[in-house]
């Protein structure tokens, strides 16, 4: 099969050497991954649930969950939810096959459930959380689902990825991976983090957003004491992965004389205020760069099976990666997948890399190789479907 | 004041000279578009309602609206909706100001319906739409409501803009707007239009994607004669924006022979399995650029007074497009501008310009009238209020 | 067919010689109310929709309709509704027969947009009013459908009925129907209409509650007035139809020197604080009676074709009815009718007929005549249906 | 003070003595019952709060919770719950309490699970009920709340009681306690059970609809054999509080050789197309009595400080209770109460008494002792709020 790859030779200005680059991380408390968490992980349940009981993942998409938040009365030493926060489960789910009813709702609440309770330590599902469900009848194209070898694509739609991370992005993914370790020693960081970095030349100002969690503080002394801690906890973690400066902040918009800080019951701002969505988050690679390209889709709750707008932001995100440790004289590497609706999905419309070099590279071997690494993935393509549904691949 | 405007020149490949180039726009009656269109409206309305009852925009957020798919039966000749399209408004917003109450929901539901009455004329939205409301309480800080002449930055998050268009953007972007004309003469469109561009070198290949209206079109050989007088409009249309060769298909899904078309009853896919949610589509430019750098917030929805989610997109790409017109010999010009939670908005923690020029330039000119051009539109910065509460920007 | 119908003569004070007698009404924009005519009203809907479609009424039930209040300011000269009414129209019915899919949802909200237009001519019905569906899936059993003349019974229950009326029912009934009628002069009087009496001897004390429309009020002076006026009206409709005394008393909890009065923007409480549900007021017959049986069936909303709960209540008191005109020396009958789940309805497990005779009257003849009427009305069962689907018949 | 009370002398046939009579209850697993325990559980968990937090019970009414069926697939052995059910809790309840602010949805939900889960043991809460809450803003009228000793009645309504039971009365209330024991060793016996009634002179008649749990039955056959069983145990139990025949009948439209029978997955109805609302069910005293005065008022979830229409019915019945134990001449006793709105509740507008009495009876002296009681349960009044209050007064 030839496939219509591209490779072409990108002059830029590398990220790195960029004046200003900014980058965000929503942890994974925050009210928009809490959306995507629940989406994916419904959209892998019926997944496994749909193999179990027939033998094939049926037609679904789940990545409309949207998050109504609550309210909230936060204290030193404890505090209390007054109003649940809302989720509304939406999206559409194949509910019939020949005389068997599957229970989506239910695999979908459930799910919700035990989703909520894996990343918010703080929250007690059952009486904070509304979990409600409108989710449609969808239906299968049986001839899909059990003749073809590799589907068809869901609709005509794009992905990108590239590689490597920039010294920049690393800090921002490493930091709220790190806080969310940390938590482990002060309880009193809740999962709503939100890391955020502006790099202006050689200096990366990092600033952190935390809820923090009430119950694990006395007072507002100790709020500012674990504040200072967290920080220099920060400054020392972020050493071991940048080689540029790195100034940290945390909570800047804190004013401890007027009291007003920022605490929280549950650890998230979805107790209080801040609503949260599918794929208005972190991208599929976990997070949002300003000076990268983009995806707009929702890549969490699509079915991993034929949605092209999910298989292909994190296929191209694969073979960029790949080119970068295999390919030795490559710089950054950009995927961008284009799907042709119907089509198998191993053969899309468009395939582009664009790769910056090191000079004097031989660029036709360069081609050559990241061409034969694009069309190895594409032939393996129904990996990315195995570690999907596995869990193995990350969504946000 | 002094404010941390950087310059700098970009050395990369134009967008216009990289071998692949990837936009899409979503119309009107798409359902992420019908998200950002009610979520803005509402969002507009709410700011009139609070000006004339005090005097001030108070604090609101609606930029959650999400929009769950309904059941329908599309038929030649006519069809019909089975179950309702169910729209959350949820969001937040002050109800209470002094001793009067805001009827905020009551607003809410109005503009809505109002809304969709005029972006889908074949809807009945009493009969087909649901619309619920969970619109939190939010409160305003008085102090910043009627005592600062510049409001403060509700958060710290960027903005990112650029100018000017690429030939195929302004393709894509010209298209969904034509086919929107076109529906005057040829009524069978419906709002639901997806235009998908693919430029590889010279050539653009253009994928449309319109949901067509049942009760215009008599029978499937209408469909496809209206689908060929479509096509050759479009094509028509596009010579006179498009020096590169444009190819044009529209709905590549269609099986004429089973007899599998894409066909409606309203004119959109909300109707029957299509959710939508604001911040999911278009940019605030009206596109989806998988060449340019994007911004994640979601534009529409947000309150215009300090959301710099929503000022700072907006207020780039007009920053943008002045550079573009006023400063000769620039090429493309990407803005970026980061908030400080609490700031002024007029004084962005850093405002980046990366432009390339034609060669020879003279930069340090193009960066003092770019930085000039910059702290003018800083200056100015209420008139981006002044004209979203009038409608005059778009957001999606 | 020999039926088991059983007439025995009752020796109890009649309800007119008791010294103490309750009655209520509650009038069409009273929250139950509304509750019980926006049911019925989308049965009568589906009922014909069926018949249409597929020539028979298939199976529903949408009698669970719940009215959740809003939030509103009234003002005298006008006042605004704050949040809306919300509506949930739940229940089930059939949603596919054969290919066909029935637009239940769509059908049922129409419906119900339609029936509070009738009935609350001071709401805007798309502004104020969430008409939300969680209606089920139900199913039909065919056989029952098509085949049978007569169809089963749904379940075992039982209905109630007697005649005649009482004078202070007369009085009760007369006085909430007279003031929909006044309303024509005095547009002030709103639809939720409340009317009590107790009846001590013979002095009959009424007291209404009727929620004043404050746009047609122009100041708490009009409202007394208005009051007075509307008490001095009362009295004289009533004269035509009581020989007791009767004391008339309108909305005694107002407090006018505290400005506390019973104002309202819509004319229904439902539009602040009192929800509503089906089945909840008045009895089939139009009243709530303490000095008589009734049953706890709601009649509303129940399909007319084999739901016992709803046609025996009707059915005995068309039966009460007839035996007390046409046989000359019966006082006061108490029909019941208990059904046996999945027997033909006009063949009742057992139907007991209680009635009061003049002295001296032979009632073996009473008996007789009584038992005929009962089977006649067993034989003409089928016109209750069609009485109900014509609107013909009121449920309460 | 002297009340308004009048006792009256009825001549009527006593019910035992009617040759016809019909008596209903519904367990507490029935739709209706499960929604009347949910707000009757809500409204007491609230009282508790109140009192906790600000010392008084603050205003609140919670009777109109709605249960809307799931879905299900029932099975031997087994089956599974397809959708959940959905409930709304609606209502309203006092939020705000000088500076603090009550968490009244948080807590009527918790109270909801926590009743689910002790009354409907086969059912899993957080996976198969959704518990909505749409519970407005009340706000109480603190003079009210802590200056009076007694409260006013907050509306103009009725209460009917009456002493003492039947024996088919006791009968069926027993039966279906009865099931419930049984349950303990018959693991089989659903919490949905309804036991009907009908007298016919000497014969009771008993139909028992008992939904049956799936993973407690093998087979078609188990089920078979577990309903003689069931038969049998019921008429051991009847013979010891009836002494009229009684026959007793079990799931009378099972058809089982087309293996149609009354399983459940969950013990309820709720699971699979029945709905529930709150004060559709049984009357206060626990049964639905068509040979006696009822009152249309919901009993549950109202509010036991001034809600007169729970207040009324509750006292209605104790007082009757009480003159049957201690008047010894007395036969039947109907007691109704009337209340003035706005006047304290143990002012009742009149109290009236009717009762039969065995012949040569001193009715003046009856009239003085029944006086007395009612007067001495007027003194006491605020005992009926404490049982309320600590759950030793049930309301269905």
């Amino acid at each position: 099969m030839t496939r219509n790859i591209k490779v072409e030779k990108l002059s830029q200005q590398p990220v790195e050497e960029q004046m200003i680059e900014l980058v965000e991380r929503k942890g994974i408390g925050h009210p928009d991954s809490i959306a995507d968490g629940l989406a994916e992980s419904i959209s892998r349940a019926l997944c496994h649930e749909y193999k179990s009981r027939v033998g094939a993942v049926l037609h679904h998409n789940t990545d409309e969950t949207q998050v109504v938040a609550g309210r909230s009365c936060p204290a030193f030493g404890g505090g209390e939810i007054i109003q649940p926060i809302y989720v509304l489960l939406s999206g559409r789910a194949t509910r019939f096959f020949e005389e068997q009813e599957i229970p989506v709702d239910v695999i979908a609440r459930r799910t919700a459930k035990e989703y909520i309770r894996s990343v918010l330590c703080n929250i007690d599902v059952s009486d904070h959380v509304i979990l409600d469900c409108r989710i449609g009848t969808g239906s299968s194209d049986l001839q899909d689902v059990f003749k073809r070898k590799v589907p068809g694509a869901n609709d005509t739609s794009f992905g990108v990825g590239y590689a490597p991370f920039s010294e920049t992005e690393t800090v921002v993914y490493n930091t709220e991976r790190f806080l969310m370790d940390l938590k482990k020693r002060i309880p009193a960081i809740g999962e709503d983090v939100k890391v955020m970095a502006m790099r202006s030349g050689d200096i990366i100002n990092i600033t952190v957003a935390c809820a923090m969690v009430g119950r694990h503080l006395d007072d507002l002394a100790d709020y500012m004491e674990t504040k200072e801690v967290i920080v220099r906890e920060i400054e020392e973690n972020v050493c071991s992965c940048a080689q540029r400066k790195v100034k940290v902040q945390l909570n800047v918009a804190d004013d401890p004389e007027s009291g007003s800080v920022y605490l929280t019951v549950s650890g998230t701002s979805a107790e209080m205020g801040d609503d949260g969505s599918v794929g208005r988050g972190n991208r599929a690679n976990g997070l949002i760069t300003l000076n990268r390209p983009m995806s707009m889709e929702a890549t969490s709750g699509k079915n991993p099976i034929r949605h092209v707008g999910k298989i292909y932001n994190l296929l191209s995100t694969q073979i960029a990666n790949k080119i970068v440790s295999e390919v030795d004289e490559v710089g950054e590497v950009y995927v961008r997948i284009l799907s042709q609706i119907g089509k198998p999905i191993d053969e899309p419309h468009m395939l582009s890399i664009q790769t910056t070099v090191k000079e004097g590279a031989n660029y036709s071997q360069v081609q050559a190789e990241a061409e034969q690494i694009a069309n190895q993935w594409l032939d393996d393509i129904l990996v990315i479907q195995e570690k999907l549904m596995k869990g193995e691949l990350k969504t946000f």
